[in-house]
C-alpha cells in the first residue's frame, strides 16, 4: 500500500508519501499555480522513492490549493489532516495551533484525534504567517531572519493589532531608535497575542502542539509558551503535520 | 468673539476660524507632529485673517492628534465635533458616515444635533483612506488619482475585506491582465461595503451626510449610494465639518 498526502499551502507545497514503512517528504514553493506546486510534490515523492506513478495507490489533497487539485485526488479540510497528523505522532495532544502563511486555526481533539471543536481566522492578516512576512519587509529582513534577530530582553509591545497600522508603528519605532531585536520580540508577541485569544475561545486544554509554518520561528514558539502559561509541544516535522495526515487518511480509506 | 476649531487627523490637520460673520479655514498635512501641525494652521488662520494670537478667544481640537494639544486648548472628541459642524450646516441630517485616513465612523444624530449612537471602527485599516492609500500605491497611482481612474462599467469585486489580502488579490488582477479602472470600482465598493455595514448597526436613518477626507472621493461617494441605495449629501466642506463643529463649540462654551 503506497499512500500520498499533499498540503497545498499559501506559499509551501507540502507532501508526504507512506509506503509501508517508509516516509518519504518533500517540500516546494507553491509559486502561482497550486496544481503544479502538486504535481511538482508528486514527481519529487516518486523521484527519492524510485516508485513510479502507477504504485500509488491512493493520494489525498489538503491545504488552501486543494480545490485545485480535486480531479485528479480526494479534497479533504486542513482541520481533519491537522488532526489525524497530530494524534499520529502525538496521541496526548488535545489541542492543535496551526499558524499558516495567511490564516491561523486552533483545533480541539478528542483522545480518538476526532476534531471537537476549532477556531479558525483566515479573514485577516494579523495573527498569520503574513503579518510577520510584512513586518520583516518593513525591517528589510526576511521573514526566516526574524527569530534570529530577536532580543527578548528588550521587547517593545506593537499597539496596533492591524497589519497595516502595525507597519506603520514600527516605521516610526525605527525613526526613534528603538532597538530592532526588541521591535522583533514586540511582533512576536503580537502574532501570540492574537493567537492565545482564539485559544481562549476554543478553550485551552493541554497538550498542547504547535504546526505551520511559522512553528519554524523560534521567537513566535516562546512568546506562545508565555501567553499561554504552558509548554507547547512543536512537532520536529511541523510543516509536514497536515500532508502526513493527509497521507494517513489517504491510507486508511 | 474669534474662536477657532482645530482638527488634527492622522493625515491632514484642518482648521477653522470664525471672527464674527467671517469664517477662515485652512489645511496643512499633519505631518510627524501633530502639535506643530496645530501651532502651524493656528499660525496660517491668522495669517489670512489679519488678527493676532492675542484676539482669539477659545481654540477647541478635536481628531486623532488632539491629545498633543490639550495643554493650551480645549479637547473635544471628534465625534461630537463633527456631529455639531453637520448640524450646524444640515439640520436636516440625522445619520453622518465620516471616513478618515484612518477610521472610519457612522453617527446617529437628534435633531438638536446631539450624538445618538454611533459605530467607529480605528482598528483595522479596511473601510479607511488607509486601505485607499495602500491601494493606490499598489496600482501606482496617488490617492487623489483613484477616482478619475475608475471605470464603473468593468467594476471587479475584490473579495478580500482585508488590506492586506486585498493587496496581494490586485496584484493578481493586474497580472490576469484586468481592466485598472474596473479594479479601481472594486476598491471604492469595498470601502462603501465596509461601512455600510457599519451603518446598518447604527441604522440607516435619512438623511445621510459623509464627512471626512475619504468624501472628496467621487468613487466612494457614488459606491456608498449605491450600497445604501439612497442619495447622500457631501458637504463642501467635507473635510472641514470636524473644525467647523470644534470651532463652533469653542464659540458656543
Ligand atoms: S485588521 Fe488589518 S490585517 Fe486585519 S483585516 Fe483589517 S486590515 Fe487586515
Amino acid at each position: 500500500m503506497i499512500s500520498v498526502g499533499l498540503d497545498i499551502g499559501s506559499v509551501a507545497a507540502k507532501g508526504v508519501m507512506l509506503a509501508g514503512n517508509n516516509k518519504f517528504q518533500a517540500v516546494l514553493p507553491t509559486g502561482w499555480s497550486p496544481r503544479e506546486a502538486g504535481k511538482n510534490i508528486v514527481k519529487t515523492l516518486l523521484d527519492i522513492s524510485g516508485f513510479s506513478r502507477s504504485d500509488i495507490d491512493r493520494i489525498v489533497v489538503t491545504g488552501y490549493g486543494r480545490v485545485a487539485l480535486t480531479e485528479a485526488y480526494k479534497a479533504v479540510t486542513e482541520i481533519t489532516c491537522h488532526a489525524r497528523g497530530i494524534a499520529e505522532l502525538y496521541p496526548e495532544v488535545r489541542t492543535i495551533i496551526d499558524i499558516g502563511g495567511q490564516d491561523s486555526k486552533v483545533i480541539r481533539i478528542n483522545e480518538k484525534g476526532r476534531v471537537i471543536d476549532f477556531a479558525m481566522n483566515d479573514k485577516c492578516a494579523a495573527g498569520t504567517g503574513r503579518f510577520l512576512q510584512v513586518m520583516a519587509n518593513t525591517l528589510g529582513l526576511d521573514v526566516s531572519e526574524l527569530a534570529e534577530n530577536e532580543d527578548q530582553s528588550q521587547i517593545t509591545a506593537i499597539n496596533s493589532m492591524c497589519t497595516v497600522f502595525a507597519e506603520s508603528e514600527i516605521v516610526s519605532l525605527m525613526a526613534r531608535g528603538v532597538s530592532k531585536g526588541g521591535i522583533i520580540a514586540g511582533i512576536h508577541q503580537s502574532v501570540a497575542r492574537r493567537v492565545a485569544g482564539m485559544v481562549k475561545r476554543v478553550g485551552l486544554q493541554e497538550k498542547v502542539a504547535f504546526t505551520g509554518g511559522v512553528a519554524l520561528n523560534a521567537g513566535v514558539r516562546n512568546a506562545l509558551r508565555r501567553e499561554l502559561g504552558i509548554d507547547i509541544i512543536v512537532p520536529e516535522v511541523c510543516q509536514f503535520t497536515g500532508a502526513l495526515g493527509a497521507a494517513l487518511l489517504a491510507r486508511e480509506a
